[in-house]
């Protein structure tokens, strides 16, 4: 090796080699720029380049990444295995997703898509239970599992936070959950609403026959969120929830890591993802997002609600069919719809996305205007209703919680 | 409080008080939504809201957030600092940067700005050093601190990467940095670089007779992260390199915390930043996350070459004079330069962000056709006539290296 020019990074006819990484960017070349020369350049920075010719001596392993299927406005990079640390999202994130999503000779890039070889895999836990908490941690085999975050989403103190717990949990939700944006604040204390909400888990579990589970939001600095699991974990709890964007890939390594001694499923949170994939030409995909999410090894990821609800949603069926997928072995994920669902939308959510599936709502259950059980007992029966082929009209018909639900809310979805 | 509806959360006549968090943030609205519609959902959204009117009951803190100065494309939103866990950088993006940035009644949204009071400041730690690393740990006091990563970045041997690092030093360069790629891979394992770098480094401390630094990638899961920091220490460095973006927040505040102990300036990379900053009207812009990582408590960080070289950059000049500016007696954040630079631009990058930086170039150093210690000089030199007043040109009557630079790269910027 003598020296390295762009054009060495872009090969048409190469053919992947079943160790590689590859890699699918969208690309908005810069002015004067070709799709063949911004691709090389996008294989040159996220391996081995850089803009100068070199006398780089002959110590050197060759580590380049090649662009090898240019099209419009997609090219498909290839990266060789040696390029990247098993087992460290940070280090590949730092190639795949890095200063190229900076680089000049594009306006805009977009990494869309990933396909692991599994030797990249082999190095990642994976997901400890995956969709088989289902059966494993709770009582919902064969349906959809039911999920409620109490609101206002902050500034309940601990008391009506926990007594929104029990009402929710007796109306038929299966997993109480924690608000992202509340953790450890003077208004509702962490210990103090882990240790009372897992005691009331457990009257509201022999009361009604049922597991229950409570995905408390144990969201913090490393250390911290490692101690927090271990006191839910002391505490009799199954689950912890983790803002996976807003922490980072290395801390939802370490909690991992946590998890599988503890025994507790990780509960993925995204806020903050929007900030990579929500405009459809820049950032990265959250199809992306959910993959470096199953390597790292939540069991439930956030995917969105195929376009019903409030928030902007890429691809929800695609992503939760890639959770779903075979991947070298590794569990699969459960994916969670949230966000603006209530029980009018509950048919047209699952028609879309399957039964093996979290459903979530919040102000959608205690909103409804005779509270919080009702509530969650309107939302339980819509599920059920749906795996029983029955429509939801035809269950309003025995269930009246449901039936003023559906008054209330329509079919519509909010805005 | 027997209901929350949407505007709620607007206020023009609002008087933030001092505790207050204010965010700035650039609106696109939704078709058929307002302004004051849009910004009203952002702060109930990012603060304690949810679409539906509830019956919440009297046992909650009011933490509403306010929009109260509205113009075209702007909006200034107020957080009560109940509303955030102290000293948690994740819980505090997943409130002002979480679901917000994917809400339907915008079509882009971006974080700006923020405004950080003294009661959310205290609960962070800040640099240990800062700028102060000029004269703490090197001695580059009252000059430019000189950077270089030997390149190709990655492939080279443990043995030529030593070598290359021995030559930069040798020929005037303050730190040597390891690429962001670079962490723990078979063709350069960590403990081995680290180990045979450092003593390298003594070596060429007593040869040049000034204090050098290596900037070590410590990338990796937390602990790991972590693990390799103590290495670091116990084998005499006395700075370590963090992607801060691809490890995440929390990974960060931990490794702040064990850097404490082990007395390491912390040299913060931020690959994938142009995930959120590349677009002017989306996501989170770059002054935010250095704002983010100043309160996190790294030394150093990325904030750009003021649009010279080969990588996009949000107004480096407005960051670098934020990273420098009171911060409720914060420690400063030395603001590091770097992509595409060499010694023939050095002059203009000065002009523009000032002496209190560092100054990193790779293929603008080992490109140079007389090798890296050539370029290494002709880089230092570059600095240091900067500092003497003396031009570029003049300069290089008297060093050859300079004159081989000027001659090879012009006063140009590479693309």
């Amino acid at each position: 090796m003598t020296g390295i020019e762009y054009d060495d990074f872009l090969d048409s006819a190469y053919e992947p080699v079943e160790t590689d990484l590859i890699c699918e960017f969208r690309l908005d070349p810069a002015a004067g720029m070709s799709m063949d020369e911004a691709a090389s350049r996008v294989a040159s920075e996220s391996s081995n380049g850089t803009w100068a010719p070199l006398q780089a001596g002959e110590d050197v392993t060759d580590l380049s990444a090649v662009a090898f299927d240019i099209d419009a406005d997609r090219a498909l990079v290839a990266y060789p295995a040696a390029l990247f640390e098993a087992g460290s999202l940070p280090q590949i994130l730092s190639c795949i997703a890095g200063n190229i999503l900076g680089m000049k000779a594009v306006d805009s890039i977009r990494l869309m898509d990933c396909e692991w070889p599994a030797s990249l895999v082999e190095g990642f836990r994976g997901p400890q239970f995956g969709s088989e908490v289902r059966s494993e941690l709770l009582d919902a085999d064969g349906r959809p599992i039911t999920a409620t975050v109490p609101k206002p989403k902050v500034g309940l103190s601990t008391d009506r936070h926990v007594e929104i717990g029990r009402e929710a949990w007796r109306g038929g939700v299966d997993l109480l959950k924690d608000d992202e944006n509340l953790t450890d604040q003077a208004f509702n204390p962490f210990e103090e609403r882990a240790r009372r909400s897992l005691a009331a888990r457990d009257e509201l579990e022999d009361e009604t026959g049922e597991r229950k589970g409570y995905l408390i939001n144990i969201t913090a600095e490393t250390d911290e969120m490692v101690r927090r699991a271990e006191f839910v974990a002391d505490h009799g709890g199954r689950f912890v929830m983790v803002d996976i964007i807003t922490t980072g890939w290395a801390a939802v390594q370490t909690v991992r890591e946590a998890c599988e001694e503890l025994g507790l499923a990780i509960h993925a949170h995204r806020a903050m993802h929007a900030a990579f994939d929500r405009l459809d030409h820049h950032g990265v995909s959250m199809r992306c997002l959910a993959q470096f999410a199953r390597l790292a090894g939540v069991d439930h990821i956030h995917t969105g609600t195929a376009g019903l609800g409030k928030l902007a949603n890429e691809d929800t069926v695609g992503i939760n069919e890639w959770l779903r997928s075979d991947l070298h072995g590794l569990n699969d994920v459960l994916p969670v719809a949230s966000g603006g669902l209530h029980p009018g939308i509950v048919d047209q959510l699952l028609d879309a996305v399957g039964t093996n599936v979290c459903v979530q709502a919040g102000g959608g259950i205690h909103g409804h205007p005779d509270g919080t059980e009702a509530g969650a007992r309107a939302l339980r029966e819509a599920v059920e209703a749906h795996v029983d082929g029955e429509s939801l009209e035809r269950r309003a018909e025995t269930v009246p919680e449901l039936a003023v639900a559906l008054d209330e809310w329509g079919t519509e979805t909010p805005r």
